[in-house]
């Protein structure tokens, strides 16, 4: 992509009401546009990091054998009611409106109800199961408070999965797959060695367990206590006397980290299943309520995490996987134009050979570009100017660690 | 993609509620779920379709030079009172809710209010126009009527892109091969030649003109007027005595047809602009507004229209460039299990190579897995039994011309 093409500019300033890293970096850098607290669109450099990430995650959700769909942001008052979650005193975070001169309706935050109410047109008997299904749903939350950027939104994209089981044994080997699945998904985006599975609600021996995803970062919500060498985790709620004893440990084994949370994954066991009607037959012919857990992954705010543990006084710091470009080439241009020969000479040839690069051809300061490229922050920088085309070479920086090296122009 | 493995059914009947027909097929098949009138669920077949379709869409955007975004579906109130259309009394297909202790919001049902306040941030000078951007967006409108399946939604996918210019002749020049790039839209869609670019509103010799792509479907809810000499289709509002007499021409030369509306595109002028701010310096430094043009696809309309005109008694008839999978294997398999022996095998060598199969390895009758092949609608369906073993053979039927032929399995 010439960068002389993309309508995106970068900004000294992000706006004045905008108190969180990540969002001031991915502004300032065109990745994002603020609409209002807590809602952001996606400028084509964020798009781009969104469908690196999905294609991550997609993948690992594949491997799980889970069928992609994607459910209606329009919601059944119905269905929650059946559950008690349609109320506000219940779920304090609906947004809800009304059919002309029809009925009440809600916007999806969360879609345990509707799938499950779904799958009963396609779960009769024990053949039927177990069942995954997957989304990358905009999902919409009335947030009292909104101020960590991207990480914490009234509008954001999740991978919302929901596996439904014959049993508890066939639910919680799944729950154990999909545990790996989610590392594997953390480590692949470059945050893995500081995300923790950490035990949540239900304590660590508990059949009715759930757990997060926690990442280490300063801008993080959350508390966990950690164990490195046992490697155990554990948050605020189940983090006292009873659950530390169960384990043999005491609180000084512990230390405290400031996290955020990018995923988390929830047993049900038959209950809600039970509440909305999805039965099954067993091989026996009885009836049987099916075993439901959810497994979600906040695909924006983790663009917001890895904007704000990744980052540096310069900018943005993308890992290789996530990076909306994997090379941002910059001309220096001369007054005879030989520079932008070259330059465009090596974007073609990097373009044929299906390198994904941002070419900035614009008319503007070395200082401006140099500024600019450390701000979106592309993994690997190759400057090109009069002085290393004499050479017959490049300049070769690593946004991460700062080394420059000179490559001869033919071997890049 | 192994049928066992999908985890939606073929259905005998649609939801009784269900009037459209290419609702009823679309969930007879299995591609999509109804949630309440006019708001659907895509399934796993019915999200391969619709990435299918995005992917022409996208291409053919893409070559007009637009840049792809995703702006928020929560709006501001204030950027749509500017144009005055936040009043229900002036456009009455918004959902509006409320922040938790803040302002009122809308859901939007269009982008051209938020993405011109956008731009504001990134168009200054002439050398930032022109500038397009374009998203695939889930669009939420509370309409009163919802009885034509998915073709006319309360939530539904669109693309919509927007053009801003510096000159009138810069957006029409633009508007002109945008035309061109709908058209092949539309014909890579298989729809081009039953498809009319129709001249709406302005008239067809107006300044402000805007056209709609018209697609001849009995389920559609239009009239347009066409004559296929001169390739000029008109719709209802503007076939007229003074239009007719502006062109030389008479009712008597234009035939009636009905027709459901799959993409339109609009010319603001710098109205829009002006009342949002939106201005430019031109290279004299005068400050000027600037000129905005927007372009629609109703995508998931399309997979709609699609449905409705492309079928027959038997089911859906998907073109290849938009069709879930390319092949329909089914094995009918014998008892010995020698079928499925060479099912799999053929199986495995069609998805090494590359073709995107949906494989009936389901434990059930032939008559019901032909039923469901029909009805599911994929170009080529490959039949294997141990009659067609007996000659090295596969039955190779064409979906839409249903012509069948013995063809050597090794040259499958």
């Amino acid at each position: 992509m010439r960068q002389s093409l993309l309508f995106t500019k970068t900004r000294k300033d992000a706006p004045k009401d905008e108190v969180s890293k990540n969002a001031q970096l991915l502004i300032r850098a065109g990745y994002i546009h603020k609409e209002m607290a807590g809602v952001y669109s996606l400028l084509p450099l964020g798009l781009r990091v969104l469908n690196n990430i999905k294609k991550i995650v997609a993948d690992e959700m594949s491997k799980l054998g889970s069928n992609e769909i994607i459910m209606s942001t329009i919601q059944n008052k119905e269905v929650w009611e059946k559950t008690d979650r349609w109320d506000d005193e219940k779920v304090d975070v609906w947004f809800k409106s009304k059919i002309n001169g029809g009925s009440e309706i809600g916007f999806g935050w969360s879609h345990e109800e509707p799938i499950t109410d779904m799958m009963k047109n396609f779960v009769s008997s024990y053949k039927d199961l177990p069942s995954v299904v997957h989304q990358f749903q905009n999902k919409l939350r009335n947030e009292v408070r909104a101020k960590s950027g991207i990480m914490r939104c009234r509008e954001f994209i999740m991978k919302d999965m929901y596996a439904f089981s014959k049993t508890r044994e066939e639910n919680d080997g799944f729950y154990t797959q999909a545990t790996h699945s989610y590392m594997n998904v953390f480590k692949r985006l470059g945050i893995g060695d500081i995300t923790y599975v950490t035990s949540a609600s239900g304590g660590v021996f508990s059949n009715e367990f759930s757990h997060e995803f926690q990442t280490i970062c300063d801008a993080g919500e959350d508390i966990i206590y950690v164990n490195e060498d046992k490697k155990i985790a554990l948050n605020k709620e189940i983090f006292n006397k009873k659950v530390l004893d169960e384990m043999g440990m005491t609180e000084g084994d512990f230390v405290e980290k400031k996290v955020a949370e990018v995923g988390n994954i929830f047993n049900f066991g038959t209950e809600k299943c039970e509440k909305l009607g999805l039965y099954f037959k067993d091989n026996e012919g009885l009836k049987k309520p099916v075993f439901l857990s959810s497994y979600g992954i906040g695909i924006t705010r983790l663009i917001g995490v890895i904007a704000e543990v990744l980052s540096d006084e310069n900018g943005l710091v993308w890992p290789k996987e996530v990076a909306p470009y994997q090379i941002h080439l910059i001309s220096i241009e001369d007054k005879e134009g030989k520079v932008k020969v070259e330059a465009d000479k090596l974007y073609d040839r990097l373009k044929a050979r299906g390198e994904e690069v941002l070419y900035d051809d614009r008319d503007a300061r070395p200082g401006e570009k140099f500024a600019d490229s450390d701000l979106i922050g592309i993994p690997k920088r190759i400057v090109i100017s009069a002085k290393t085309i004499e050479n017959d070479s490049v300049e070769v920086k690593d946004r991460k660690t700062g080394v420059v090296e000179m490559i001869k122009n033919e071997r890049v």
